[in-house]
């Protein structure tokens, strides 16, 4: 079993329940399992013209799905690509067509005119108004006849849809749906085939080749073409669709045949609207999975001229969510950046105390470097030592464009600067470290508050806790520490350091994918790194 | 290439580019392509709290498609499955964040967490309220501190967004997301990994086995298990969430990881409802495609208990297309079948020229059995005329219970009993024909015009126009001049079927399968039945 499903011979009535089951009480269905399968709005009351479609199952969210207030009244569910029965279609007609009539929106499908027609008559020997539609929007093959019905059926059940619900009799209708089928060309592509529950995948199309011209049974398509990309994909398209619209406006309906990712629908958007289509594409339905052929990782084009009205109800609101609504096509939006990402440069002031320590700070860091790095390697990838002492040289090195006098400031300069020299996410964290400080300061807290506040920001986004095995170990104890000066800090920062020797398990940071009997024995190097900073500041 | 994109490196700013042009001018975009991919909302005023996520992309339609007027203000979307940089996280805040600041969805993986946390630092520079909350849903891996965040997500963006936009202040948002925070839980089920754009694709989940507690970066899954069918793996994550949900009424949102059918996905819907879970379970988001793994064909549930105040948050409306609304979930509503499948057994009536006639016309098919199973070899299966003949020997059977009395009631009752008699396409074309002409015939029409009434209703179903080489070939012309007498009738019935031998092609109907030279020089076998029919009626 490949596929989210039980038994083969359940599937259309178990899908067809949970989509009643999820469908807020809108929907219901008629008593006729197993065979007669049919989904009606539950809120109808006959007063106006029915609107009925169906077929195969496979299609999915068709036609079930499209039931609902100002689309279709009922859907006939026949098993997965295979026509209901007479009887389904009868029993479907019958439950929801009054005085007004019904009309019947057929694929053209041998079985599905044979079933709906006969059940059309059968209907009509009760005396009740049956008319029915047949669509070939497909011209893929162009030879053929009869061409085969696909996802532009979407553009009949919703304009015919509105249009009953706006009480249009039965004349008028038939003719709608008969104007629409006759304007409307969908053409499909495809770069796998479907798998039909309970067999296997055929394994017809070779990689970098598509189907062009498909059908949604699985059925071959009209032609294999090598498959480059998605803009040639949509041109191959383009070059059906194209000759045969004119100059009119159009509405183009995307189609996710089931299997594309919505990335990728997102990405054929994109190139419908640049394609040798775009120009005359006025509005889009989708991109969305509306008439699909199972899981197929292909896509349909379906494209009709419109006037306002028809605008108007394919735009009109319904209730019903698979419909995905028609948007005008527009320009792609652009703003500009806004100011202020090019960090704000503090104004360089000197300072010579400020710079002594924070020029020592850094000395102390590089003298470590050996040091750390070996310690890293018990538990990383050996290179903390580097990070901490490449990032001390270069904060040497900017001592002279560091707002030295000015300490508020001072903390977010050391954040921006960190931020650029530090790769990785312990720059990051530096960097937050910093910049929250600066702003705790800046808002009149005192030092040891400020650095704590600090270390809170870094911790919310680090997500370290004390006990994990990071730095937090030691710096969260040496900062609560300080108010009782740098030798009760230096002590608290030695021994939370020393205890990360004696945590089994790294709960934060790259170590925690590391071994527990890797870690135990050796301080953490983030921690080891503040011990030895507060240490060598006290001598 | 088997997947509709272009460049690797162009796949995300195509995609967004997109989503806009379809998002019927509702959307723009930041002007920082490559780098820096931003969208926003376009009516946005900054009057609000705005409502900021993102990330890697890979999930679409998160985030850029939940941008709108009651979810998200502005998405920063990153390549396939990495974080975007600070300076886009940053780029984000300042396009849309106004006084009343604004709240960063994060999902808790590390490089979102720090790129976002420094553009928020970042942010608070220039004196704007920025909050930040973590999402970490997913409770597969309970002994990681930092659970990931996955599709529950959505339950923040939409009852934040909705609380945004009904004015709420950045605190009581921030503690409202904070709470749906805590009280979310997912885990997901796939039966195979993703297709990560320019990677091959990983072959790591064995036929007939599934992926529990898998991430939505292709990631491994917690656990690999034996995957039976739909209602099994449903229960397998029932198994997993039920525990944690504790009694109080909860709504599940019910993801497509990108790859499963709407068919399957609805199959498991209907399991969802069935489940452990299902009892507690009263509302449902989906099922529907909202925080993807590009193409993984899998699915998660996240579970969120939820008060009025929640329910009326989630179900409120929003342009949001790819939102899918929030019903409750009900029973299935089930209707009765209505009156009138069983078909109306017509009064029995005698008469004896009708019978008569009746039965001539059926042994003269009964005799020409063989001669039109030789024809319907050239061009079908060859057994036309035994299905013929079966039939007439059938209405022969039939004759005591038919209303032969009652001409108009006779032809329906005819095409009752053929549609039961006859199997395959002939015998629904038969069924419609003299039930059609029974309903002309009801409305007053003249044999003839009864006849000609039903072959047309016939057509219309069938598809099949004079040339095409069927039956209309002779049947039409036969019908047509039945107004100058049997023989006219006769000799045009057998002047169209002798015709069809020159018609090289069949354009309806199975014969129009099978090549034109193994059909020329022998006579459409029903064409020929009709002829027989009418010249053997004459003797």
């Amino acid at each position: 079993m490949t596929q989210f499903m039980n038994k083969k011979e359940d599937i259309v009535t178990e899908a067809i329940d949970g989509v009643i089951m999820a469908s807020g009480g809108k929907l219901a269905r008629l008593n006729g399992y197993p065979h007669i399968r049919v989904v009606v709005r539950k809120d109808w009351d006959k007063s106006r013209v029915a609107i009925i479609s169906g077929g195969g199952s496979g299609h999915e969210p068709a036609h079930a799905g499209f039931v609902g207030k100002g689309m279709l009244t009922a859907a006939i569910c026949g098993d997965v690509f295979a026509s209901p029965s007479v009887d389904a279609v009868l029993a479907g007609i019958l439950a929801v067509t009054g005085p007004a009539g019904c009309l019947l929106v057929v694929k053209n499908y041998t079985g599905d005119r044979l079933n709906f027609g006969l059940a059309a008559e059968r209907a009509r020997a009760f005396g009740l108004k049956v008319n029915m539609v047949i669509v070939n929007d497909d011209i893929a093959l162009p030879d053929l006849p009869q061409a085969r019905g696909v996802a532009g059926t979407l553009f009949v059940h919703k304009i015919a849809g509105h249009l009953a619900e706006q009480g249009a009799d039965l004349e008028t209708l038939t003719a709608a749906a008969e104007r629409v089928i006759k304007a409307t060309r969908s053409i499909g592509m495809s770069l796998d085939t479907c798998t039909v529950p309970g067999s296997p995948k055929e394994d017809r199309i070779a990689p970098g080749m598509a189907e062009l011209g498909l059908g949604i049974h699985g059925e071959a398509g009209a032609e294999q073409v090598i498959f480059d990309n998605a803009a040639q994909a949509m041109a191959a398209v383009a070059a059906k669709l194209a000759p045969v619209m004119g100059k009119a406006p159009h509405v183009a309906l995307l189609n996710n045949l089931g299997g594309a990712s919505v990335l990728e629908m997102a990405v054929l958007s994109y190139e419908l609207a640049r394609s040798a289509m775009g120009e005359q594409l006025r509005f889009i339905v989708g991109p969305a999975a509306m008439m699909t052929s199972l899981d197929m990782r292909g896509f349909s084009v379906s494209v009709l001229p419109v006037d306002a009205a028809d605008t108007a109800a394919l735009q009109a609101a319904t209730p019903v969510a698979a419909w995905p609504g028609c948007n005008a096509i527009t320009e792609v939006s652009v703003v500009d950046l806004p100011d202020g990402l090019a960090p704000i440069r503090p104004m360089p002031s000197p300072h010579a105390a400020t710079q002594a320590f924070l020029t020592r700070c850094c000395e102390i860091m590089i003298a470590a470097e050996e040091d750390l790095n070996a310690l890293d390697a018990k538990s990383g990838d050996g290179d903390t030592g580097s990070t901490l002492a490449g990032a001390a040289r270069a904060l040497i090195g900017a001592m002279e464009r560091l707002p030295l006098a000015d300490h508020t400031q001072l903390y977010r300069a050391i954040g921006q600067e960190l931020s650029q020299t530090m790769g990785g996410s312990s720059g990051v964290l530096l960097a937050i470290f910093f910049a929250a400080a600066g702003d705790a300061a800046s808002g009149g807290m005192t030092m040891q508050d400020a650095l704590r506040a600090g270390l809170e920001r870094m911790q919310q986004i680090g997500g370290a806790s004390l006990g994990d095995r990071t730095v937090v170990d030691a710096l969260k104890p040496a900062l609560d520490a300080l108010s009782d000066g740098m030798a009760a800090a230096a002590a608290a920062a030695r021994a939370g350091a020393d205890h990360t020797a004696s945590l089994r398990k790294a709960k934060a940071g790259r170590a925690s994918y590391v071994r527990a009997d890797h870690l135990q024995g050796h301080n953490d190097p983030g921690a080891e790194a503040v011990a030895r900073l507060f240490e060598q500041l006290l001598r």
